[in-house]
């Protein structure tokens, strides 16, 4: 199994196009990423939910709608808006491109099978069975009306087989299968299925769960079967969302490591949600965005762009391309929580980890809607001994740390610091 | 709304063929019952699921199967199975063979449209709109295959209002609707919108919801919408299901009458499961047959013969032509659990009802596994003088009960007593 | 056992007066009863809780007060409260006192032997052990400090023989035990040796389990050992509280009957708290009054004054001498709620009964905030011939029901009709 | 407050003379480990619980027995068990005696005030108040009768003044505090206060929290009251204890440090339960004992000695003498749970840690039931280099990791590895 040793950097269509994301706007992102982000070490160019759609237009699914399909079910990208897929060709032009850029090529899937498939009884590749032996009538997922469940037979191994040596001899590297990861139990054995199907098709490829939250008492499976998995229900430019995401963070970054990362989502920064408006940009402040790249980096979950590149003011583009904060998330090694504490009425939390070559992160965060100070005993972090030289990752100063910790920190904001 | 006062009596081929009965079984039986059961109130002759399924052959479903409908996707009988069907004439040859024998017909239908008729975006029927209009992607039933919930809108409810004029012109008198009765409130509109369209359609019907267990913060809404309705996931000839229905009856007894009836489901009685072997009958002892028919009688449950009729035994045919005790289930009112009481390491159970003429039922039954003696106190029940007159119904004893009640009974059995 | 059949009505002392009632207040009301209400059937005169704590003020309890007590730690009347206990005399005097005026003596009991008697190591009468034998050291109760739960053992039931049979020496007529009915399944064993230690005193007494919610699944239990116990906690003069009786109602009212009666707590009428202040009132509406004087009736529960007779207003008065109301709660049989249904926004109630001669008896209740009017087909009835001649029982007038029934109802309001 | 750096060792006397400890036994075990076990870095000798009840003889409690306790109702060493503290000095002497053999002095004590200081109204040290102040009637511990939960008030916190202060003169260097944590978030205030209390006593004291297990979401007030709380109920020697252990284990793990320790018990080993019987000793195996110490060690839980230790047969003394594993103890750091995986029918563990100096721990488990070999690739394990050295810690050889990781291990065996 492919294990990447970083967790999964790139740009993913959902949080700017939703459904309706066309090869024009993925290749603008491709090249702006080549150009701007690929030597920060950004490389997954990810196209999301429903390309084998015509009709679709924004965030929500037409249901029942007709779905690009080849004979055998295999759904393929809807050619008005993906012109390089006509004829047949599926993602692979695209997929050329974006390698020729020197970038990775990723596509989202739903779990399971085209309803339209097995209505009208279309056979399974590779098998002298049809779709109709292949689902499971009685498993859907609850928001998209797309696909049936697949049963752990061998038509359904057959069908997953079918769809991954298409996806490999397009050239994709990256796979976030969607209506999976907070399903378990109840579909672990189609994930377990799907998973191993997947590492026989001959070609690596990052696999990617959705959506969450994921089952912490399930996490030694997603450990075992993919890359990345959600452990959180979609993320959005909320600050109550982000809160949030620090309690899940606690509990989730010992699983983090080795090639699997629990992953807090898309990051939505820049111009989102386009279909409906090319007005519509992230509501985080700049304060939460820093709050945000930070514990994303030092808990090493993925880090996936969710605004429209081309357009990012200068201050998102430095977001995501500070080298100390990207070196942490690629160092970062046994991150933790120490506490959360509240202080002159404002929540702050900190959090630790060891650099994988040498020396220490400690990050910091106000939680509280007030401006603050966080000061505690050095005492409480064993390991970092007292008059440590530190730089705070975002501003680059360097500061010497006595028997006692006090920085100022703004509402919703946060520091980082290399200490070594 | 049609409301009769006693709660409906008749056949239901479930029990017996699963989904697979054919008009020849269902004419044997309906013959059977006007020669022998209709002078005893007997009157409904049920066809239960997948009539429409021309290669049904046992209690299971294939998931997907082709469906036999009509142009607006109007679920009709398959030829194969109900010849008197051909030529799209529905069921209305045979709802008219089984009125000509003085009784009435029924049918099972399952909440939805079919999903065949969704993904072949088949017409609604008076409208300008199609099936994928009125489905819901994200509702279906967990147990069958065949239809996908209806929404809420114009469209939806023309669709059921075409079914239900469809049953009307056939002469349907009987609509046991599925998967709609537990799935409350999730399912709750269309349940609503259901029963309106079905008390639109110039017909009166029986309107029988299933399964169960129905949930009992719902029983004034069912008694709004339907006559029946299912208090326990499907009853088969198992004692432990038996014994479960004494604490459902205790719950549901105080919604019973005017024409609204807690269901316990179909009596397994008789040749059974003949889709498997034409030597299955029913696993119940002749006790326990007793104890099913006094409880589902004193508590006015709907009773709907499970089994083949036309091989009954003496005593099965005995079981359901007791003059005395379909007395007591035509006239019982406000039948209450009086205790459930352990004696002798036997649990004994107690119930009274009034006779809507005049007069007192009390049932008594022996829960337990051994033969025993049941003794009280006739001052736990309030209302009936000592030294009164009895009768035992199934007996036809004569007793005169003093002031302490004292009786031998088997194990699983029961006895009930008229006393006035 | 005794087991009257109509539920005890009677006056209690805590609505009023709290822990701090004296024998003059209860002299009062006593005479009060005897001279107003005792032909209406009101007889039992009960002293509630801490009669034994001679610094008891108020609803409030002293931690670790010192309580009078004999040698044996058997409670006694605090004798600077109940002058005539004086001398080790404890109710006798009172008792007889009440019993002159042709009515009842009750007392309040905590569950358990007192902990000063246990950490003094006082005997146990008629044993040589003592109370630290009795006494379960982790079974306390939350609101109360006086008292530790008792061992089912012979020094525990010595315990309880002990005291009940002090009580029935003392003339005592009915035993109100706290702690103990919503403590099951916890407290059972308990409440078991409690109940048989009282009905081996050699007294008949009235048994009245508290506080409640009792469990409903335990029905069976406190019939079989008590005459009332609370379906409720502490009910106040709140409309909320009131509202929510309807529920409770609805699901113990079949357990009413036979010497053993649901009891929806005592009546806050006319002047309570008297001992924060003496201007203290009810905060109920008239019509609040007459619901909640309905539904006890009907259902049967217990009725136990609340307030000091003996400054009640002529409504007041009125409201708890309605020969049909209290009529209706002495005859009422088989009572249960017919339907909960929204018109015009309002939420109506309908119960209805048999009266244990002839006849019956239904209640409507608008529990909705505005006046209005409640209109259903009488078909919703079974067994009310059409066109039947009803009285109200509040206001006394005739009306004859036609196949629709319809009437006006203030907000929270209610009637109530005998048909027959 | 005191905050050591390595998880306190000792000796504690539950698990071997449950409440009837005496000084001689305490004594003994203070000399055994003076001479054998504190060049291990072990200190710590507690006595348990009910060192004041003179009529102790096993682990179980007599209800209300008399206590030995001075004037304001602080609790005293019964004489007759501890004869150095007769003539009121307390258990001054025994600590002395300790503190005479290089060693620590600890107690144990039960959350709150004796039920019998509060009965006979004793006054609070230092107040014009007394205990029934600062009882609270409604606060009992369920499993030991001795004590009521404090108040939150002046007398309350007098009280626990008193106390620490009077333990503080005695020399005491460890509490030991029981039915407080898992009382929480009822018992949160007092946990407060007793810490408070505790930490202005004017003497250095460990503060240990019991009994378990502890809540995890409370984990940062326990880190800032205490030095070590149970994470689990009491452990004993049973396999199926030790092994619910691990899931406990890797929850906490993270909130180890900085003086601050989740804590999994006593050490049930050598001989236990002696006031039951002298023959009575540990059921663990050799190798669940190995298993134990090895889990605790890298933990980083405190190590207290249940056994009586003069007694100990040669494995035993060797278990608890391991200068490596000790080591491990002392230099964990971010231990975490690495997986739990299923290999041919045996659950195997694997844990890995920091060493605090430089190198890494790694211990691995077989959690099955049959011997076995674990086998993982090292690319699971980040930052151990291929090829690194490594040394076993209970056996002490000397090996060399590949890229595959390969061991042999018992059933309920474990191996401890240094790498570095």
């Amino acid at each position: 199994m492919f294990r990447p040793q970083i967790a999964p950097r790139g740009w993913n269509s959902w949080d700017c196009y939703g459904a309706a994301v066309t090869e024009k706007e993925v290749r603008q992102n491709a090249e702006f990423m080549a150009s701007h982000l690929k030597q920060y070490g950004w490389e997954y160019v990810v196209v999301d939910i429903q390309w084998y759609e015509p009709g679709a237009t924004t965030h929500e699914y037409r249901p029942f709608a007709d779905l690009c399909m080849d004979e055998y079910g295999r759904l393929l990208p809807a050619p008005n808006r993906f012109p390089s897929a006509a004829d047949g060709k599926g993602f692979a032009p695209l997929a050329e491109y974006v390698h020729s850029l020197g970038l990775k090529f990723g596509i989202h899937i739903m779990r399971g099978i085209p309803r339209h498939a097995v209505h009208k009884d279309l056979p399974v590749f590779g098998t002298d069975r049809t779709a109709r032996d292949a689902a499971r009538f009685n498993s859907i997922c609850m928001w998209n009306p797309d696909m049936y469940g697949v049963k752990d037979n061998g038509t359904g191994r057959a069908y997953y087989d079918s769809i991954f040596k298409l996806y490999a001899s397009w050239g994709v590297d990256f796979i976030k299968c969607d209506d999976i990861c907070r399903e378990l139990p109840h579909e672990e054995k189609e994930m377990i299925m799907l998973s191993e199907s997947l590492n026989s098709c001959g070609r690596e490829m990052v696999l990617s769960l959705s959506p969450g939250p994921a089952l912490l008492e399930k996490a030694e499976l997603y450990k075992q079967l993919a890359n990345m998995w959600r452990i959180t229900d979609d993320f959005w430019d909320d600050w109550k969302l982000l809160y949030a995401m620090f309690e899940r963070a606690e509990k989730w970054s010992i699983h983090a490591g080795a090639g699997h990362f629990p992953d807090a989502d898309m990051l939505p920064i820049g111009p989102i949600k386009q279909d409906y408006d090319k007005d519509n940009k992230s509501a985080f402040t700049v304060d939460e965005q820093i709050t945000m790249m930070t514990l994303w980096s030092i808990m090493r979950s993925p880090l996936m762009i969710g605004g429209e590149m081309t357009r990012f003011d200068d201050f998102t583009l430095k977001l995501v391309t500070n080298e100390a904060v990207l070196k942490m998330h690629a160092h970062s090694r046994n991150a933790r929580q120490i506490f959360r504490r509240e202080i002159d009425g404002n929540e702050y939390i900190l959090w630790a980890a060891d650099d994988c070559d040498s020396g220490k992160y400690i990050a910091v965060f106000n939680a509280g809607g007030e401006d603050g100070t966080l000061e505690f005993s050095m005492d409480e972090l064993e390991e970092i001994p007292a008059d440590s030289k530190a730089t705070e990752l975002w501003s680059g100063e360097s500061v010497t740390i006595g028997s006692i910790f006090k920085t100022g920190l703004p509402a919703h904001g946060a520091k980082a610091f290399y200490i070594g």
